[in-house]
């Protein structure tokens, strides 16, 4: 549990979205609409993806005036330097420790987050250990990617497992701009 | 498949998030907002519930301009008159087909569509043969909810089963506003 909430009250969840399948920084996204459609502030804190990216949920972001933080810059396959992947992920990670602990926020994104647990960038006990510690109780945080560690499984309150049934790649049809970016 | 792309060139999509995990609305409303950033034209039609909900989708889609079309009045276990639904299920459904074959969208979510099907409501293989007869090529339909036909994820494009692996209800959280609804 991230936070006790003996008499029920509102509490921040912490929730996990991970799996192979498609659907899991979509869901985040629609939680974020959903947050901001009752008047809920939110921020996304991004990892991994490309600096340079222009996908339709930034543009939304943008004029919904949404704050988005980049701090990746791509998928490691992409490139070879993996040193400059764990600089980016320690500090992406810091700017979302600020904006957590901030209580300026009542959602916080961390898209793809799994990752820099994942790859070893990011020790995910020291990350489950500084939420316990430090997450305001109303703060919810949604945490997305493949592989998340058992660690955050077990403190999150929601974990949702995305599994592929059945994916156009697979039939060779080519990423839809506005469906998969 | 939905339609044939020789080409590699945009195609629409049949895209159903099902199972019984977190998520499926979520992404769909997610797909909508990405859309949406590329300036594409959404509308909603959502089967089942409640015509009187208030919830943070309905809330955001209103201050995003979106047409959202709310045809059920609730799930079933909630009052007795399964006749009603059966004929709110299938004007629901008239609607959709008019909206679909509109040229008018980019992308229809059908939210919660499954359960007319999963009830026998509507006759999943002639909404499946429907959709492959007079689905405009270039129109992504996206369908949720729990029991998707086989029939229907047969003829999908894109397939992704949500699987609860942990829930805040199963620990006693109540439903949180902006995160569940």
């Amino acid at each position: 549990m991230s936070s006790t909430n003996p008499r029920g009250t509102r509490r921040g969840l912490v929730l996990v979205f991970t799996g192979e399948g498609k659907g899991k920084t979509t869901a985040a996204l629609g939680l974020l609409l959903r947050a901001w459609g009752r008047g809920m502030r939110v921020v996304v804190i991004q990892f991994l993806k490309a600096e340079t990216g222009r996908w339709g949920e930034v543009r939304a972001a943008q004029r919904l005036g949404w704050e988005w933080h980049k701090t990746g810059r791509g998928f490691t396959w992409q490139h070879t330097r993996p040193e400059d992947d764990a600089a980016r992920a320690r500090a992406g990670w810091e700017l979302a420790q600020t904006k957590i602990a901030s209580g300026q926020y009542d959602l916080v994104l961390l898209d793809e987050f799994t990752y820099p647990l994942h790859y070893g960038w990011l020790e995910p006990r020291a990350v489950v250990q500084w939420l316990a510690a430090h997450k305001p109780p109303s703060v919810h945080v949604v945490i997305t990617g493949r592989h998340a560690p058992p660690v955050l499984l077990e403190f999150a309150d929601l974990v949702t497992h995305m599994r592929k049934v059945k994916h156009p790649f697979d039939a060779g049809i080519k990423a839809q701009p506005g469906i998969e970016f």
